[in-house]
């Protein structure tokens, strides 16, 4: 476990290995197959799961399933607006980043053979950013997935026994501000962070993706290695977190 | 007043001139100047307000202000997903118009000279669909829109007397289903209406907009009518609730 | 009939309740298979119809027929010129929403059933603007949809006893300027008027669209209602034409 | 002279250097400072000229003008309908092409200097096409042109004595069918010949553009002079009618 | 043959009948069926050939094949950088024009039939330009045409006396600069000409495309012929240096 | 130094901790300020850098300077053509995610004070693919900004003793493949890879940005550290190589 700065004050009273409060709502969207409200602290993300017969027609007949992501913000989910991304007419490049990195980190604990020839659709929309906004898609919609996978068993498409998940995945950003490594940033500390680093990690603790960044001075080996020790903290209480909201703790 | 028809049993046993349960919750977004999650049953939309100062550059210099709206649906808001108009890169149709009208709609209780060269735009995001979303849309915005000049002038950018606001406004649709005229329809009623008509109304029972249409047989005057009385009864319950939710009652 | 303001003189000398010169040019497109050049005063707009077999993959195999509308302005139709939706890349508001209104508005009075598997697309190109260019179109379109549909009864592709066709559909504009009613603006008059209202009427006398606005102040029942007179007066003596340019009469 | 090729019958009866009946209405619309309706046949193309004070932000300060162009078609201009470049969201390669073309064989009759800083767009859309509609849009844009320069001169835009036309400009088609070189092509003789040729042509019968393509078979020499010969001939009754509109002649 | 005008000192030193520097490397892309990076002097563009099996479904059953080309420059290609399309969204006219004068030089070398059903894709990008980028990109297009060719006959897609090229193509530009004929203008010409000519000519001497266009004063038939003597010229040798990389003279 | 796995085969014969072989040819392009053609094994990259005076707007007036990048792939650089994102009208999230990553790279080595006012737009267009095209892209494109660098002293737009080099960076990809950590994936690795991951590291050996993704089972703490270890490794070699280009050694 990472060792707690106990000299660091951090704005909102943290430690510096401590999540904000983070709260997931189950089944928030009545329309969907699965879906959670996820917060982390004053961010907050609505993510759906829209479970649908068949692939798209490049993995037909194949045997095997699809799951794929889209990540988007209100306009006014930021302190100030911004131009939306349908009115101006094309995608911006940190939102097809973001969306490419949901959806591999929701593969990664997909048996795509044991979904079977069905297609999940991950929906993430930022309702109110304040940082950490796409590692709050990722563990939220994790849980959307899930519910996704009991309705289709509920619904008898997939098999009572299937287990198109090999485990649960979680995420969280951490970073170095004035030289001290920290868990779960918000937005202040994050337009502040030296090095910010995103990591995916499994509910057994291994990684699934690591995107290190220096925004300032390049980092060595050493502070990498704190970084990393903090994420797997924070990601082994989000894993928690997402047992207990799903009822298997 | 429109009478009831007491012989028809609509599916959630609403009386015919009954609106479903309407929730407004004020301040819901703490990036926002002013903010409200509107729900009509439910349809679910968050309304933002971002209020800032300056005006676009074709309407410089001539002291006036100016409010625009942007309707959007997120895409799992419906029963099933649609594709995201940003992805596809161009907004359809149906989003262009209700933006309009919403548009429209609020700047009809708009003092364009006492909002000051000052720019506030509406943002309309449903987030869960089952009918009357930009009547829900419009209602909302209204209080958010106040939310947000009540802001202007407590951060002293709007003078404490400025009255932009010239009046209150909401919108309800209504319906013709099996030849019976009914007061805010849900989707499945929606979907059934012979004809289907929003209108927007002032606090003082005027309208500001009305748009009806006969999606199956055309309509009569003595139909017609009998739609403007729902309407006008179901607004003055909309703009009492305005009232209340904004402390004004 | 709505009673004529005597004391109003507008600027082309009409009388308040008086349509400006009308003119239809049937078959003016020698390539389409039907086609109509319509006048409301300056106001041109040239109408066809493409008639084709086969409908839209979303409603194959259901044995109904489909009819839609486009519409769009040269880019000098106007007084000032305006840059081109294509070289833009994008569809304005405007233009989504008059080919929405005019599409259903044709659609209104077409049994789906009785055109059997064909689409029909009525495009309204305006020529020349001035005012009421949506009214025209959807009336002009009511030509060249005829005219279509009597096209395929010649090649045999209808039965020559199908009716289509369940009626006719014609539009005008109404508005309130400086206090009254009047039918028929030009850009003039339109750009003036308080409250503006577009009027879609079938042949005999019923609504198939109402879309009031209000420009300035919001509008009352009793304007309402003079408006709505207005407008069943104009449309009527449009359907007069419509039948003796279709040899109805 | 082009010597008539005596034993070749064309589907409309001309002979191989005869053009099609050539119509030219000025003035027809209300609007643009300049516009003429021409027809080639039954090819008819509406070109306006918009005449505006300042030039585009690159030339400012240059003492120079600008003129551009820009070409469309009507959806259902051509037999069967196309789609819409502006639903598409992009202008197709033939499109720009022939406005380039356009805006170049305009720009070689004027003289920018003495147009000094103001800038005309041709417009020229294709409301019928049967063949020759880029030549007949530059036929026709010089009249719109002529006019809108007659118009700036009349307001006082431009000096009395101002020349910015150095001289007038036409063009026409010219092909090879079954090995007959042949002037003005109708849309029947345009898909069957086996060279096709543009030439544009100043009034005293200098070149502009001379675009040929092997649509079949390469060309040879004696071919090509035989078309430049046919439309050198045509151009010159060209500049004849152009003068006669212009009332020049 | 054109004679050497001997008063005129060109910028590189060159004769005004003579050549840049013509240099084609084959097989330069280890990925594409055919390839060739051609320098025209400092202009370089990589052609490559993408063959593949199966036509465009509007081919398809007709026994024929399809060959296409799409032009482009590297942002900076050219002296100063220019912005991506992809990045602006959208082609320009002179890249839509230049990749469809391509397509049908190399397609008026092509017997389509003995092409069979297989469609080849011309990739012509300018890596480095210094005029006469569609030129180059023509007479290089050829070779990675033949290469292509060759490759399917190897693969035993083609049979071993398939005949899909009919000759060869090569294009070069010609221009009027201070009144003197020139042969392949670099861009330091180009913009000097006042005119401009492309021509593209088969092996054997035969016109495929040719496009003069007066950029400053309109020109006479005897600069025509002038300029088509120095482009049969040019074309000849470059047809021989083809013949000389694909190994054929 | 991470040991050589001396089990291993590898296709083309090189140790696990071996590069490819590496070229990089200085001053390729004629026209950029700086350029370079680099070779990572059979992947080819041209870069260059444009150096202009000025910043963006948003930027003016702080005394800094601005270096961005895009990324490119030539429509055939890979073994099947892909469509180009100029004719699709939008670019792919990859080519977003990978343009973003070389301009944060290079970022990082830049001190933007005393790169003045001035901005340096780098591209890295693909020519040849064989996996690592980003890698190679930001190693190239340090040397095309060193030599854009120099440029700017040489022309006394940036002072001679100005150093907006903070040091240089190089990038090299990692990966397990059948359980292996190999450096360097030429293609047919990469698609085998279960861990994939990128490493941008500055001349002294300190990471930029660390980018690791589990393709197929989730990576442990030591997987992760023996990829650094390797990475770290081939980013030495780079910097040697580039000084080595640069004359700097």
């Amino acid at each position: 476990m990472a060792q707690e700065n106990t000299t660091v004050q951090r704005a909102d009273g943290r430690a510096t290995n401590e999540l904000r409060p983070i709260t997931i709502t189950r089944g928030w969207s009545k329309n969907a197959e699965g879906s959670a409200l996820i917060e982390f602290g004053n961010t907050r993300v609505l993510c759906t799961a829209s479970f649908t017969e068949g692939v798209p027609r490049w993995l037909k007949g194949e045997g095997k399933g699809w799951v794929t992501a889209e990540y988007a913000m209100l306009p006014r989910a930021t302190n100030t607006r911004s131009s939306r991304e349908s009115v101006k007419g094309k995608i911006g490049g940190r939102t097809h980043e973001i969306s490419r990195l949901i959806g591999r980190s929701l593969r990664a604990v997909i048996d795509t053979k044991a979904l079977g020839e069905n297609t999940v659709v991950l929906d993430c929309d930022v309702l109110q950013a304040d940082g950490g906004t796409r590692t709050a898609s990722i563990t939220g919609a994790y849980v959307a997935l899930s519910e996704a996978i009991q309705w289709a068993k509920s619904q008898g498409i997939l098999r009572a026994k299937a287990q198109p998940l090999t485990g649960s995945v979680s995420a969280i950003s951490v970073g170095i501000i004035d030289g001290v490594p920290m868990l779960d940033l918000p937005y202040v500390e994050d337009v502040r962070a030296e090095t910010d680093m995103n990591v995916v990690v499994t509910g057994d603790g291994k990684f699934v993706e690591v995107q290190g960044t220096a925004e300032g001075a390049p980092f060595d080996r050493d502070e990498l290695n704190a970084l990393l020790d903090l994420a797997l903290e924070g990601t082994a209480e989000l894993a928690a977190i997402q047992r207990q909201v799903l009822g298997e703790s």
